[in-house]
């Protein structure tokens, strides 16, 4: 079967990616314990400036240019009620999120952060000239009836988000965050995650943005059916993605792999975009490496994908709005990271190097308790 | 017995502080409520927002004016081999706090933030004029042998905290952080901790800035020895500080009382600001009203501190530095709950009401997947 040019697009991006620079890292761990400081005392600040270094290549690094990019698609799958919030909401933040009015935007707005406005699946027209026009489809299908989109669908998101990433190194973007706007896109990660883990959707599934008892019941349902229905394979992350995942999801997981192959450090955000960078893990271990995780969101299958995924976050700030709305505090942790590494002094510079400690050594100045005030 | 100007100064301070503003945090969560995010979806930015508006009295804060302040001084329990560290490293270090080079003010200057390095019982002389002189004493004595310092040392110390969060508040300062240097303080905090709050030497004692093991072992029987010795009296947080306590301990504590009586937000950075903090507590549960957590300190007394003060760490960074390290990033958290709570939209203003989404509810535009791309 001759390949789509969307699977060319995928297959080398996934050729493009290799893993961290180990003698960068090297590099960078020893300029940390050269620091004057007790060792690993700044803890993850270290950790993250040491694979700061791995991604670029550079033990000093800056991340003065980031950019937040926001994938926004509807969910067929809303149809079965597994939404407290009315479908039309992806509509209307789709627009809200370039007017710095919503949570991820305020926030980026408010730290100098870009925010870039995606429409790769909204279910109506978005007529916005600040959201970048990238629609695969109107939306997907109700996964409980039949796939959520087809596989060249699938595909051609995951082509948006790969570009995306393409774009933002080609900008300048120095460190980038993802976030997504979809109604029901609880319930697409959650069945992406029970597919590509073999979990127990009962252990993955939560209440996203505020369910009564009757229609969490009927989500966790809906997965349980549309996984049965579909059988997806879990050795093939894009069979997952087409069958029961969502546009936002593909972009997503593009964009990691994008901005794997681009060297370019890429942080997680909530639950969702936890789970499109483990379809990226799954298609390119290595793209991992590029991965930065950020708050610890309240939903109930985020520590699962990131157990999955091997990476812990550093937020714990109890928040679920998703958006990309963990990424502004997480960019200024990676910024603190980096001041560390350029800014702190070695051992060698901190002595204080004048004679005086040596004098209170030879008793000419004073010791402890000799003197008093 | 005739009241000293310390003691008038602690019980003024201690009059003067009140509980949160209720009826603004009520508007302040009310205020959250209309903003357009399912309910507490921003989590610990939204709770912060509102304990914000408890602390000032006003629902929409700024904290761009941000100021850790820095106290140093030298512990006498160093003589009995407890730090790994040599105690002329807290001299050496307060300087370099001046100077941007520490790890605590290297992200303070990073970040803009103000940093006051306050001399409160340094060891020797400080001769940088950068550095605020208020020792009380050059060091303090070995708690194994005799109290660490007198009552009225004590008193003293807390009194320069005081003065400090006064100056601060005077100058406009809108949010504050504290930090320390000081060889030797956690296990001056350790013994103040256990002797709070009865909890076990074994349970609140950590390994500081990295202990060998028999070094370890001799810092926890060094403690048990000192709360044998001076058994100093729970209910009575100036009676333990002065015992077993150091002068950096008290100097925070009046720190946290003054921020409380001023009503300035003031930030708990690690285990020994904590403990601090837990003095200040003890002596008026007021004051916690206005502390705010940071990071999850590595210093295995950390959490005990915090449970007992009944707050909880939003940052979870490894860290176990102190200077007030942590700081600068809970100042952005802040920041960030701030932003959100003045520049979101409300539900009202996130309407897009311009007939579009009526349009598409009639059916005159289309419906999901009806519409090809």
């Amino acid at each position: 079967m001759e390949q789509t040019r969307e699977e060319k697009m995928l297959l080398n991006t996934l050729a493009a990616i290799r893993p961290a620079d180990e003698a960068a890292m090297t590099a960078a761990r020893a300029r940390q314990d050269s620091l004057a400081k007790p060792p690993r005392s700044l803890g993850k600040l270290e950790e993250l400036s040491i694979r700061l270094a791995g991604m670029t290549g550079q033990v000093h690094n800056q991340v003065d240019k980031r950019r937040i990019v926001v994938f926004c698609a509807d969910n067929g799958v809303c149809a079965e009620g597994v939404s407290a919030t009315p479908q039309s909401v992806t509509f209307s933040q789709t627009i809200n999120l370039t007017r710095g009015l919503t949570g991820a935007s305020s926030l980026a707005k408010h730290f100098g952060d870009e925010l870039r406005v995606v429409d790769v699946g909204v279910m109506c027209d978005v007529p916005c000239p600040e959201v970048i026009q990238k629609k695969v489809a109107y939306g997907t299908k109700d996964l409980l009836r039949e796939p959520a989109m087809t596989r060249q669908e699938a595909l051609r998101a995951i082509g948006v988000g790969i570009e995306q990433a393409v774009i933002a190194k080609m900008d300048g973007v120095e460190l980038a965050g993802v976030g997504e706007m979809g109604i029901g896109n609880t319930t697409t990660s959650s069945a992406v995650l029970a597919a590509l883990t073999g979990m127990e959707v009962e252990d993955v599934t939560g209440r996203g943005g505020g369910l009564t008892d009757a229609a969490f019941a009927r989500k966790k349902q809906v997965i349980s059916e549309a996984l049965a229905l579909h059988k997806p394979d879990k050795t093939d992350p894009v069979d997952v993605l087409h069958k029961v995942g969502g546009l936002d999801l593909c972009a997503m997981c593009g964009f990691f792999l994008g901005a794997a192959a681009e060297r370019m450090p890429v942080v997680i955000d909530g639950f969702i975009s936890a789970v499109a960078a483990l379809c990226a893990y799954r298609l390119c271990p290595a793209a991992r490496d590029y991965m930065i995780p950020s708050h610890a969101s309240f939903e109930l299958g985020y520590p699962k994908a990131m157990d999955e995924l091997g990476l812990r976050p550093f937020l714990l700030l109890d928040m679920r709005l998703g958006e990309g709305s963990g990424c502004p505090l997480a960019f200024l942790t990676v910024e603190a990271a980096c001041a560390v590494m350029n800014e702190m002094a070695t051992f060698a510079q901190a002595a204080i190097d004048d004679g005086y400690l040596e004098e209170i050594r030879r008793g000419d100045a004073f010791s402890v308790g000799e003197k008093q005030v």
